[in-house]
């Protein structure tokens, strides 16, 4: 066999979390490395009387095929939705995606030819790097520090690679949990507009916050600054706060961008499912998704803090991290003091043997991995076994196998 | 603004059959138009109960994350359905797709290189020719006949082209409603394996025969026809048979195929929506699936008949048509008998005056568009309306606005 596969494809490598997560069926691991929320948190009843409610009352409209733009009534309230975060949107600025995931590749399919490059962060979500290097991309990463892209070394690089696109995660970023500070956030959408620049927003995780909500997105701050919404992408997902399995994402951006969006996503997919649509429409119609939003902030908070003190008291001096404000993840760095194991690969493999997962940081960055990082999900573990989590990670890390 | 699309985008042209749907809105018009099932035909109890069944058994994992490849549950009914087909296949020989589009893209996305050329028949699926143009696929129009693609022109054009596939629609094919006989299909199998050609074989409306079962699929009789399975991938749809909303559709072929297949979803949509995929397998478990296929075929073959009684009784020979045996349409040709118009692009937009509309054929061709061909859609009106609407068809077509 040797089928002709497209070239495009041989510039994209999967196997390096692949291998790991292959490990992860042994009984009684505590994994704290998926990136998906905890299960035990979905409201399922309020889920189950919104398809309900859908099936009773627009049976014809959910199950037939609907306009690839989105269902209206969701596009609507999902308008409702971006109104509380301080975005005023109109529903035709905002179409709806198979989870945000497709809005990546939506962009991608837009935006990318064989050899153009784009900008992401170093490190970032891996199935971004992944998917617009299926689309041909180089992707090149900016640094990063604690309070998200340095918008300096961003500055330098637009003008270096002259990128289709630049894609942050400004707040509670993957897999770092960083948060870029409205300072920035600022000069990011002056540099937009002043390089036209594309800039792409994801924001999967910015209603996650533990105690002091986030600055405003870079889409809700667009407004102060002149052009700037006219190089600026955002796209939002239900998925970590109420279910991934609907799979229900979103784009905003210029209609010029939308109107090519929605015609690639013709020939993607035709449209996202209109009974997952119309069903989380209804839920977020009958007014559930406040105390929704409110139970899962307090759940990950508490083990955010959990493991937090944990590794503090478990790990000491041989794992610095910045303790999140949001989001599902600690990003940790191994010191290798008091000549403890450094790379987070290695580490790893022995905390497998010991019974829990994490992810190594390596993988995440476009280029120039750092070997010594790794990502912690605290999101599917309750405390009692983020605590015994850690305590395995500490026996992996003096292990000497 | 000028955002800097792909140089792909170039290659689709999408306005054709859009400009006249936006006239669809039009009060009290009878549509031909459509692609789509009859919502009333839904069974939306039997879908209802599945997914309330699912919310209360298995709530968990069909509102979490799932795999790329689909709902294990699911694979295991979908190769259960196309056994009932007289395919054998294992769960891991098929992927869940979102909607057969996203398998048609999820090849498009695996083999097409900019300049690449692929085959497909002359006419066949618009959205066919769109998605893979916008991975810049050179698109070969192969010749049909009533009884589909003619395999000496296929084997002439693969030879001359050296395509990377060769999509076919062998049963019921939208727009010609034509299906590839037996022997012909057996030649199909034969010349893949020989010339080392993927073919791709979309099955929608298969199981919407009205009369004898149509012969049996690709996926089928490949078993009887050596090395022809290691060429061929298989694409499968619940929308026309039970609800377009749920988007499940599903790809089967060679394993080195879906292996890239899936890999190319994961960063598309990373998984179809477990909630629709759980819903459907649930359906398919309860064993309901056989009275919603018999209750289908018996109205839409009462309709294709009312449409060819009609069609021959108010517009003579004027029109020239096979009657199907399957499938939602009828595809004719303006014969210009009686010096009637024979451009159906002219006749489109006096119908839509009478009151009916339906779709010219020109669009469906990817290259040598023939103006005198239109498909009409006797699936969403009732026998009453398709009589009418046929009247209001004659009216046009004597008129001389």
């Amino acid at each position: 066999m040797a089928l002709p596969f497209a070239a495009r494809l041989d510039n994209v490598e999967t196997s390096a979390i692949r291998e790991l997560f292959k490990l992860l069926g042994k009984p009684g691991i505590i994994s704290f490395a998926g990136g998906f929320p905890d299960a035990a948190m979905f409201d399922v009843e309020g889920l189950r009387e919104a398809s309900s409610h859908v099936l009773t009352h627009a049976p014809g409209a959910a199950l037939q095929y609907g306009a690839t733009e989105g269902y209206q009534p969701l596009r609507e309230q999902l308008v409702q939705f971006m109104a509380t975060k301080g975005v005023g949107l109109a529903p035709e600025e905002l179409i709806v995606t198979t989870g945000s995931q497709q809005a990546l590749d939506l962009l991608g399919k837009a935006m990318i030819d064989p050899g153009d490059a784009v900008i992401v962060e170093g490190p970032t979500f891996l199935a971004t790097i992944q998917c617009f290097r299926l689309y041909g991309a180089r992707v090149i990463a900016a640094p990063v520090d604690s309070h998200g892209a340095r918008v300096d070394e961003l500055e330098r690089l637009i003008a270096e690679h002259r990128p289709k696109l630049v894609y942050l995660i400004p707040t509670f970023g993957n897999p770092t949990g960083a948060t870029l500070t409205l300072e920035r956030r600022k000069r990011v959408l002056e540099l937009a507009a002043r390089t036209r620049t594309l800039v792409v927003e994801d924001d999967p995780y910015g209603d996650l916050y533990f105690g002091e909500p986030p600055p405003d997105s870079l889409l809700a701050l667009s407004t102060d600054v002149p052009g700037s919404r006219d190089w600026l992408a955002y796209c939002g997902s239900l998925s970590k706060v109420l279910s991934p399995g609907l799979r229900i994402g979103w784009l905003s951006g210029p209609a010029e961008l939308l109107a090519k969006a929605t015609m690639c996503k013709q020939f993607s997919d035709a449209h996202t499912s209109t009974f997952a649509q119309a069903t989380a429409a209804e839920y977020l119609r009958a007014g559930r998704m406040p105390a929704t939003l409110a139970h899962v902030r307090a759940v990950y908070a508490e083990r955010a803090r959990a493991m937090c003190d944990a590794l503090r008291k478990e790990l000491g001096d041989a794992i610095a991290f910045s303790e999140p404000g949001g989001g599902l993840f600690v990003w940790a760095r191994l010191t290798g003091a008091g000549g403890k194991v450094a790379d987070a690969g290695v580490l790893a493999k022995r905390a497998i043997e010991k019974g829990v997962a994490f992810v190594p940081g390596a993988p995440f960055y476009a280029t120039e991995p750092d070997a010594a990082t790794l990502r912690l999900s605290f999101a599917t573990a309750d405390v009692d076994k983020i605590r015994e989590g850690v305590e395995r990670l500490a026996l992996a890390l003096c292990s000497h196998a």
